[in-house]
């Protein structure tokens, strides 16, 4: 048995398959661009997506599963409430979720932030510089002042989340907006970092500079070795309490 | 008109009418504490019970409501979805939520964090410390270094929630344990505060410090005067993008 | 004697005596434009420049100031230590300060931040839009989704700040870059504000929607009314301790 | 060369000389006791104290320090300020900095936080209780719901510190008081860790979770590996700023 960290990498699967265009930029999936990025030295990566039975995502996936990585976009609403649940559930228990780009509307990111996660978008292959405010944070380890990608869909404030926990990055966009591009939570004993880009007609999950983040990413959102917390009833811990009999 | 901010005080209001012992504390139920306690020289009072049609929170309530205060415990489940709903809808828009003591596991807290909002707890009467740890906040204005309250319920971390925008009091309990009791949200355009003391066997909503701690909270979330953010499709602003024909 | 806020507005006031382009902009001075943006309806301003006696900052001075306004570029340095000691102290004790541009080099300001404060620069009348991020804060309220200045210095990141309590704002830049441009922190029971517009050849402190921010922000670090907290030495408040005689 | 994490433990070392009572817990220092918790699998330990020729903190040393551990108490204006601002530049350049205890009060302390650190303090040897708040933070890795101390020196709030930008842990004590115990700060690229445990004449130091508690802290800290930010005059990065000639 590794001591690697274990990632599932979850994908809608659906545009890759139903537009050309997108086919012949991840041809075998965008899950399997992402997983290609991490290497194998400190990952054991698996793959699920939606027409999966229960979407790839069965109590012993997840239980397996470290971390978690989501992408979708054209089928959040196909995503069972059931399967939502349960990866909440694993998300409070400690499993780290990594959401990328259109995941900011998936069920379980909206759940978990408690907003609509709405936001301004335009698809017009413009420059976008994502620029590092956080220069100390595990998730830029090895990232220069920024990343510069040629072609993008822009994203643009206001971008309806909770602030941020920690706040690690800051798109600029060619059109005149500005995106918190990197933005970590935690939620129970789960860590999730949104990131934003990756718009599925370009090819930025092979940007060597993203997939070093998203490997960052999943380091730092890793389990913590820890009994999930007794809630409920708390017998007096210290008695008798002073002053009653 | 005034210009007092109008204040919507809703209480599940079952304890009061089932139980002699919390009847006899709050015989007209603790929303009416609570109300009596604000004074009506900065906020126009209404309040809303559970057992009233539409839980008493209709539209037309929620639209004029600046700042909605929630006590509830036994009942959580009797509300409706659609009600929560629209109440979440209605402090994304902008309407502050005071949160009060076993409110914490209400549908709409619950939403609003992305949490399972669970925490330990115990009835034995004792003494309650609540320490200011924020002091320049303005809803501790007016309270001394710490809020003493002779007997309350315990409430002991963890408490599930996400770290709190600003955390303001922490209280200490007898027994051993400490809790965040004062914290500050934001979600959308509303502003939301979790304030810890009220079991409803306690006279603690007749506390003149915990009174003036719920006032400052009611004028720390009244919303601003802005209109709700623009989303979706966004027309590029500045034209035309550089280097695109 | 009224109830408004007092405000002392403090400019180093040399540009505006040295250069043309800079008097021929602010002809009385950077801090008489700003005080005129504020009105008189619910502020009582006072000024103060570098070259007054004690640069204007007695202790009386400061112990009537609720919340000081702070402009200072090319003369750092000249503001003696013994008046930042003299305003860190009233800060800690609940004054509120209102830091503007290039006062991010102040020795308050990097004092209360304990960082280098360091930025990128350019002199390029660039155009910024300032986005609000936080839209239900009171800092921005009746301010639209951004305010655009047509022409600027740019301030890019990395910005050497301490993660802001609250982001309100960020810059997009034409020339390419980003910046945490309205940014919250509390220290000791005093409020601050940083706030990036302000170039001293630019008339933007003429601007309506910066002179609305820079009001709301004085009646956001506006103190509360409490003691200043009593440390050191604490005698045991709950006697005898359990267990020891 | 080892992929060991280098940590300097600096202690002020002057207790253990000079009262018998703390060289009784403490036989070799404080520093000692504290590097034997650490272990040599992750970690690279040497010691610094205050009567070394500078400290025992030259340039070259901190340039090979990954993390420095803070004690200090009787002698902290003894600290040459000459010293505290080359540990000020290295932190911001990505050193990590655990300050222990006493250390509150320490010139680099205060400095990186910018407030008086300030706090209420009574020995009386009371029973401490260190809850964790944040379950899945590394820092708490393996730890329980509390670490139970059965004698401490009390340390309460109001602490003058800005709000954590993670709030790890709280204490609880005896006699009625309660303390932000463990609290994470980022300061230009520099990771810091305040830990509040460790009165000289108590062997808490020796205590296996507060060990523990240590080396996660330190492993936090380490530095990323990434360049310095460059600040200063930017030249324009996207030519040429559109409609400027």
């Amino acid at each position: 048995m590794s001591g690697n960290i274990k990632v599932t990498i979850w994908n809608e699967y659906r545009h890759e398959k139903q537009h050309d265009e997108v086919a012949s930029v991840y041809p075998e999936g965008i899950h399997k661009a992402i997983g290609a990025g991490l290497g194998t030295d400190r990952f054991d990566v698996s793959y699920a997506v939606l027409d999966d039975p229960e979407h790839g995502l069965t109590e012993e996936v997840l239980n397996r599963t470290d971390v978690l990585v989501w992408w979708g976009h054209m089928a959040h609403g196909e995503v069972q409430d059931e399967i939502v649940e349960r990866v909440h559930n694993r998300v409070l228990r400690g499993m780290g979720l990594i959401v990328l780009h259109s995941g900011h509307f998936s069920k379980i990111f909206k759940k978990l932030m408690g907003t609509s996660c709405d936001l301004k978008w335009r698809e017009a292959n413009e420059k976008e510089r994502i620029w590092v405010v956080k220069p100390g944070h595990p998730i830029v380890d090895g990232i220069g002042e920024y990343i510069e990608l040629p072609a993008e869909e822009m994203y643009g404030e206001h971008f309806d989340i909770p602030e941020p926990d920690e706040l690690v990055m800051v798109s600029w966009f060619e059109g005149g907006e500005v995106f918190r591009s990197g933005c970590c939570y935690s939620r129970g004993m789960g860590k999730i970092f949104y990131f934003r880009p990756g718009h599925e007609t370009f090819p930025t999950y092979y940007n060597p500079q993203i997939r070093k983040v998203i490997s960052n990413a999943i380091e730092w959102a890793a389990p913590v070795k820890r009994d999930y917390p007794r809630y409920g009833h708390a017998v007096p811990s210290i008695e008798p309490i002073k002053g009653k009999s």
